[in-house]
């Protein structure tokens, strides 16, 4: 999906939610088996149920690999399950020397044909770049985290162009990729950082998590984060796949997506 | 492995190798078949030939995945493959919000059984500490890689400690994990940083890579990195596995890695 593409379907939709997929077995609802099997019908259904109020989903790949080698498999019918309409992030989190991010980027773009994959920065430039350049493909960078650890490394501020950490790979990531390859990955839970991101990169989309489980509140996140084009997906995941853990998953999923997609109509 | 155990296998074999599986479908040998079972063939043999002159292997999950949904098959065949006389490293530099890590944790070190997984560091603490205190397993984070790009971000030094992001990574890690669960990735082209980091942490094993096809120069890592446990771990792949592109590829590996051990036994 391209940036038009993405940009109409958030005002179509009038949502910029994305539903994080984290499955995780022992939190699977009674109603469903608890086996690779049950976590690829638990998506199934919460993908079937919040379509219309989402733009996105994103599966994070640590709760496939923690089902063993058929995780990947689960991943895939996952993933192929998501109707062309929607934006699909594979939150991976990789990174690593060129010829390696390469083997990635082939991974996630030509076989398994996400049209997004999150990536780390620690390693730079020619660890990010063979992820840039795929037609209507994105690499979603982490630049300042939802965790409280983001405060051990990313706020480190440099002697020379006095700038912390993140601010450096934003603004030296930005040189690397456009805003119609590259998104940056911005916490919901530091909003107060988010208008000063936006102006040293006005173009770029973020990929907010942290709203919903992570504490953060969605208006501020808007308030400073929103450009001209919107500007903004806004991830949710614990917050509306485990809302029930009754029979009633999906509609009590529904009714958590739904809350964000109205609360989101209004800031476009 | 616990860290007695690795140290002896290093005094016992006269080696501190590691052989990178990095398996590329166009790369195998003309006599492998170029599938999924190929891979697992080529890697297979690698190990069996191999095993006399290293202590342990790093397959590289970035291959397998690029491979498609059968490439975590391979990973696990591959890995099944690895006597429990040799350290077996997942190379996947994952790291995550708490919950996500612990999910990779869990994959990794119970589903998938290795002894050691590469991990990033830029969410900081948080995200590390979920692999840490699993028992005779072992977290290896990057702090000063091998490529050109860790000059954009690792070497940015802080105005507040003057320390740069290398080395505030390796003490603060120091702080959060014991050398009996930890270790660093430290590449071989650095090797006049080696003992300086050496003294910042003097128990901690490296994890070394950059030896051979990125011109990585053993003598010196050996000279600056070594400590009394040894505590080191110098990996070498393309340099190896790719040593033919013939039917002899397994008899040319052994050559490669023969030449590499009795470079080690030398500074044992």
């Amino acid at each position: 999906m391209n940036k038009t593409q993405l940009i109409s379907a958030i005002h179509d939709r009038q949502s910029y939610l994305c539903v994080g997929l984290d499955p995780v077995l022992d939190r699977l609802p009674d109603s469903i088996d608890r086996s690779v099997s049950g976590v690829v019908e638990f998506n199934k259904r919460l993908i079937d149920a919040t379509l219309p109020y989402c733009v996105a989903y994103k599966p994070n790949l640590a709760f496939f690999e923690a089902l063993g080698i058929d995780g990947w498999r689960a991943f895939y019918e996952t993933i192929q399950h998501i109707p062309d309409s929607h934006f699909v992030i594979a939150d991976a989190k990789r990174g690593d020397i060129g010829n390696t991010s390469r083997a990635y980027a082939k991974a996630f773009f030509e076989q398994i044909n996400v049209d997004a994959l999150t990536i780390a920065p620690y390693m730079g430039r020619d660890s990010v770049e063979p992820f840039l350049g795929f037609p209507n493909k994105w690499a979603i960078l982490l630049a300042l985290t939802s965790n409280q650890g983001a405060d051990d490394f990313q706020f480190r501020t440099d002697t020379i162009d006095q700038k912390p950490l993140y601010q450096a790979v934003i603004e030296r990531a930005a040189e690397w990729g456009s805003s119609e390859e590259l998104m940056f990955v911005v916490g919901a839970t530091r909003p107060e950082h988010l208008a000063e991101i936006r102006k040293w990169v006005p173009d770029h989309f973020f990929l907010v998590p942290g709203v919903g489980a992570q504490g953060g509140d969605l208006a501020a996140v808007a308030k400073y984060g929103m450009n001209k084009d919107v500007g903004l997906l806004v991830n949710s995941s614990r917050g509306i796949i485990y809302a029930s853990s009754g029979a009633d998953f999906a509609e009590a999923a529904v009714h958590q997506a739904k809350v964000l997609q109205q609360q989101m109509a209004v800031t476009l």
